[in-house]
């Protein structure tokens, strides 16, 4: 590796992440101020929620800074397949446009993506193999491998003439994965020896005092409970966690039940994960329709949905909605996932659709048929003994966690610890990290198939629709005479009286009011259709208060003949 | 007490609270079924969702079934002052007519609530005090005086001529629960070698193992808490919890500080509590804008919005918008409440708000500085050995609450053990109990100052408008040759193209697209309102899908001139 040159810094900056869980984007810059090189590595996304967002489909990281500076990224690097370290690749990658470097199968996953965007031929996607290198301007990268709940889970190791900094990814210490190998301690402990500048790390469970937990203890709690169960058996878990499905695959296997996969996910990942070489050697599914040809101690149902999406499978057999599987008295569910924070309601609805049906429930709130796969303080502790970093960045996190990260990163007397925000540019060489500069940072949605803006009207409105509803007034107005010569015409949208009757009533007397309040404009402002829209939309809303107590949308169509 | 006639049945109808946690509807009716007299036991609403119900302020049970028979409802009794028991009766009185009878704090906060909706005059308000006793046709009821977490919980001894139904309302077993007096279990005892047919049960907590635990507990460690405090302190918790306030209060005397209550209904339950003769020993308190001039450490602030409710008192002061409440660094905010599911991302967004300026936070996270108000399992065995019923009902859960509460009772060799549903008639004697009957019973929504059925339209069109957004198209057509002679003019609103000059442009196709669905129409569908209107709505939504990926509500105004 090259010397530092005299105005060379190497620099950080997180653009998400750092302030929600989800939506992970960071970035490294080497050189001087004026002629940084940067790498992203990751580029996620996080889900719009329907009670602040209502029809936002996914929430990306807003990438304007570095769009600017596209022309000096020199790769994008991904550390795995989860969603919110990949998923805003796609809708992205046209505004920055630099190679991407992935391990197999993040790789294979991102292809599927790629070609839903049309981006397939585009984008020049490099497979790199575990514990590879990459070699990228100033940057010296190499994918050190660990453990997390999904295969393939990389951090990195990024050597710059300025230093290393070890970017974690996510990640646990499992001590058996049951796919992939262990976490490398080994490449861990050069690597403090050799001196760490940085650790950029995971900071979702600095609240979990304990471990993680391993795959291995699901696997046979999983084989144990299933071997018992008498019925059908459904098992729901994050498809993406492949040896979690394998985990359920074995169980079913032990027991003599053939696997059926549901649900879309379920299928995709599966097809990901055997194509670069993981789930070999299992016996061969049953699909949906040969399932119900099954006895039903012969079955287990593999199915996503375990966040109670209405549309998954898991909630349409819930609701006793779905074509070909039917569960009942003597069933038994298995939730082999957690609840996420916002989705108890959901959830706790399929709960109560199934024991209203005699269905039986296994959860992890008395089961231990799941772990998680982030690290507890322990494992974070571990970490920090490992790498021994000079310098101590917690992402990955909300304020809370990463504040509480810095407070431990204190505790185990780590020289300098910072709590990044979305946007805070952090120079960690040379001299003490600090935040040098604060760029633009925030969120960018997908709505429909544009991508809008955080601060757009659209979304205040679409909201005020949704709690308020929406009147429109038109009416055609004579040329001449400036008189109206048809209407006002009142139509309404999410609002009832409770009754058709007094709906039309309400209708008649919107209409009443439009024509009042146009009856009182002096004739010049008939003339003027601003001033005509004006005075009706508050005439109108006026009215709307009273008889709903409500503040609809109010918009006047002016026609003039 | 008359004997029973031949033909008397003693049933009981749940129409809200069995099935969900919040909307308690239940009433007893007694006499030969086509003649039944009936009383109504609470009568409460839950929040609506602003996920799947925008807009809609309150949830309230359909009280239709008891609407038909208001003539033979004897009364509305109500066990205490909680809003998923009473806050249905300013709605639904009117419905129902029927006198009420309550004990005195429930008394006080209910006519506030009457007064709100203009009925103060009209609903005949009977105070009962504690222990109280209550004729009334064939129902002779005792109030048993029980502990919760708001003043002056009751259970109802409600004796007919076929047996003696015990209906708990809310409750738990607080060995010190400092306002008011301990579980009354020589009342239960004595009911208990009466003989109980049945116990109507709080299932709240069935999943929790151990005691609720006490609120003197909690006062011990509110005091202990704020003693250490250095700077400013705030303590939010359910302002209905008066015993709660008081140690609040108490641990801000200990400490030489002054209680600021921040918050209406803070005011409000403050205000009802002294009006029946508690909180009578406490310092005065200091207004808001005088609070300022206090020293840090001399000041305590008691705010509602333990749930993050983003207009409440402790949501401005951690977003720093209030006008007289600011905190920063070394101040502290002890949240003496729960997390009530579906608010967690709203209480951690305090959370981050708090801790980015350096407050810190104590949380029943990892400070026993809350309790619940309602049984754990150890509790609710505990009320089973006094009370011995023949026959558990349990209410006031999930299906999933009632289904676990129906398998404890059978442990506990429980006779028989009933979970209904809403709207299910359950006789409870003569004979085994028995569901005899469904009637009609659901949700109804106070929607602005309208009350709607949850069948109606209205809803799914918000719900829609709020993801998808609304176009209208006006136009003007001839009345002689059926030509278009102003507009078609299109008006969007909630949909974006992420671009004021795309979004014209997105306009001009509507509009060309309407015009364009006009011209293809025959000369007879021109003369056709409808014809029109459902072939433009046709076209113009199928380019709004193109344009935008979504799938807005389309209106057409025609207007004939």
């Amino acid at each position: 590796m090259s010397a530092a040159k005299p105005n060379d810094e190497l620099v950080f900056l997180p653009l998400g992440g750092s302030g929600e869980i989800g939506m992970n984007l960071n970035a490294y810059g080497y050189g001087p101020a004026d002629d940084r090189q940067w790498i992203i590595v990751d580029i996620g996304v996080t889900f719009g929620r329907e009670d602040t967002l209502p029809g936002v489909d996914l929430v990306l990281p807003d990438p304007t800074y570095l769009e600017e500076r596209r022309e000096d990224i020199i790769a994008i690097v991904l550390t795995h397949a989860h969603e919110d370290h990949i998923g805003a690749l796609g809708w992205l990658w046209p505004r920055l446009k630099a190679p991407v470097y992935a391990t197999p199968f993040t790789a294979a996953l991102l292809r599927e993506k790629l070609k839903e965007r049309g981006l397939l031929d585009k984008v020049k996607l490099t497979e790199i193999p575990l514990k590879g290198n990459l070699k990228l301007g100033p940057f010296d990268i190499d994918f050190v491998t660990l453990t997390h709940s999904i295969p393939e889970p990389n951090g990195l190791a990024i050597r710059t003439p300025l230093g290393l900094v070890w970017h974690t990814g996510d990640w646990k210490i499992d001590p058996d994965p049951l796919i992939g190998e262990t976490t490398d301690e080994a490449a861990l402990r050069a690597m403090a020896e050799e001196g760490v500048l940085a650790m950029v790390c995971d900071s979702t469970n600095v609240f979990v005092d304990d471990h993680a937990g391993s795959e291995s203890d699901v696997r046979k709690r999983l084989i144990e409970i299933v071997a018992k169960c008498k019925g059908r058996v459904a098992v729901t878990a994050f498809a993406s966690n492949v040896a979690r499905i394998e985990s359920a695959i074995m169980a079913a296997k032990a027991a003599k039940r053939t696997v059926c996969l549901v649900g879309r996910s379920m299928h995709r990942i599966v097809g990901a994960a055997q194509s670069v070489g993981m789930l070999q050697d299992i016996p061969a599914f049953v699909d949906e329709a040969e399932s119900t040809e099954l006895d039903p101690e012969n079955v287990l149902y593999l199915c996503t949905g375990s966040q109670g999406e209405p549309r998954a499978a898991l909630s349409r057999i819930a609701r006793n909605e779905h074509r070909h599987v039917n569960l009942r008295q003597g069933d038994t569910v298995i939730f082999s996932s957690r609840v996420i924070p916002g989705n108890e309601t959901a959830i706790h609805g399929l709960y109560n659709a199934f024991l209203e049906r005699g269905v039986e429930l296994i959860t992890a709130d008395d089961h231990p048929v799941h772990v998680s796969g982030h690290p507890g303080r322990d494992e974070l502790k571990q970490m920090y003994a490992w790498a021994r970093p000079r310098i101590a960045v917690p992402v990955h996190g909300e304020r809370r966690h990463l504040i509480e990260h810095v407070r431990l990163a204190h505790e185990l007397q780590i020289e300098q610890a910072l709590a990044p925000k979305n946007g805070d540019l952090i120079r960690l060489a040379p001299g003490p990290a600090a935040i040098i500069d604060e760029v633009p940072a925030g969120r960018i949605y997908v709505d429909g198939q544009v991508i809008i803006e955080a601060a757009d009207e659209a979304l205040t409105e679409r909201q005020r629709l949704g709690e308020e509803g929406a009147i429109n007034i038109a009416l055609a107005i004579g040329a001449k005479k400036h008189n109206i010569v048809a209407g006002p015409n009142a139509t309404v949208r999410g609002l009832s009286m409770g009754d058709e009757e007094e709906l039309e009533d309400a209708l008649d007397e919107l209409e009443r009011v439009a024509e009042g309040a146009f009856s009182r404009l002096s004739h010049s402002d008939r003339e003027d259709d601003e001033a005509v829209e004006a005075n009706l939309v508050r005439a109108v809303r006026k009215a709307a208060e009273k008889l709903w107590g409500k503040r609809p949308l109010v918009d006047v169509s002016v026609l003039r003949v």
